[in-house]
């Protein structure tokens, strides 16, 4: 053995975490040994009560703190009731929360329907969102899932579901991406941004 | 506030991490809570009892297990103890034996010399290696810093103590990578595996 025993089990935690291989697992843990006593203290406190500490929002099944029942932001006085926009993961409601241009409610599937992984509308939280709807106050659904088949399978499952309830379904607009090059844009982007083309003015 | 705090104390606490930046931090701890409850918890514990757990060789300031004097290289008899080979850190130690193809001892300095950092030789182990050599029996000093100008002057300082002392003392060759091409190499790089051209045989 290369490594003293305390070493090798840190850095065979962290190379199962994504993204980090054998290497960056070993930079990081002699990172670990030099640093201040803290840096370390700190990551293995708030690991451990991780899962003990969150809970899903009963109402958009966004993460929350235990104990909460609905998460901060469908308590809030300030969000629109009546606008609600479906996203895969909770990761998702952070990067549109970060535009600070929705103003409405979230709803989180948790996952995307998938076929090839057994992944079906139970698997989701779909009947909860139809429950929401079906409670009235709800004027537009946004679908929000990712630009990818399944997102694309799931929007369309869910639009099949929820028109027929009459409310309006939109799914986000495709395009080039800001400050993107049209020369490196892919075939199917190009043909959505010519097919979504927008009057100037 | 976005996250629950629970949450939010991980991100902080992932984006101190060489290497982990806002966006990977967030990724990571939403891994977390996603992935079985033993992936956040052997981190935990791993993290926890690190400092506490490790120790320096007391020969060759190594890293090894708390409440060990020497560490496994070093009690070793099968490692030839005439031979030295000098390293920055203990990530090198690492990296050397991985090659299997050193059989001897380290002296791991802790550090590189860097006037501007305002690092001088006592803040190094290298009145430790200079104990050492005087001790007697060593033949060979294999100076292994890193090829930069640190490392270099921090050589050029070593060979110039212990060269007087009656020792052999070697610089890890410099040259092209294995599986380097020629055509990339930097100008340093090409003239030093000039100078250094072997005699094919």
């Amino acid at each position: 053995m290369l490594l003293p025993e305390s070493i090798q089990t840190l850095v065979n935690a962290l190379e199962r975490l994504p993204g980090i291989g054998p290497k960056s697992a070993s930079r990081l843990a002699f990172f670990f040994l030099r640093a201040s006593e803290d840096v370390a203290q700190d990551l293995s406190v708030a690991l451990a009560n991780l899962k003990a500490n969150t809970a899903f929002c009963q109402e958009c099944f966004n993460i929350t703190d235990a104990g909460r029942e609905r998460c901060e932001i469908c308590e809030s006085p300030k969000r629109e009731n009546s606008l609600i926009c479906v996203v895969e993961e909770a990761l998702d409601v952070l990067a549109l929360e970060r535009t600070a241009g929705f103003h409405g409610k979230y709803h989180v599937l948790q996952g995307v329907l998938s076929p090839i992984e057994g992944i079906g509308p139970d698997d989701l939280k779909i009947k909860q969102l139809i429950t929401r709807v079906a409670r009235g106050g709800i004027k537009e659904i946004i679908l929000a899932t990712n630009p990818s088949m399944e997102g694309d399978t799931t929007a369309i499952y869910l639009s099949q579901q929820l028109e027929p309830m009459g409310v309006k379904v939109t799914r986000l607009a495709r395009g080039l991406p800001v400050g993107g090059d049209l020369e490196y844009a892919d075939q199917n982007t190009l043909l959505r941004a010519l097919s979504g083309r927008q009057e100037m003015s």
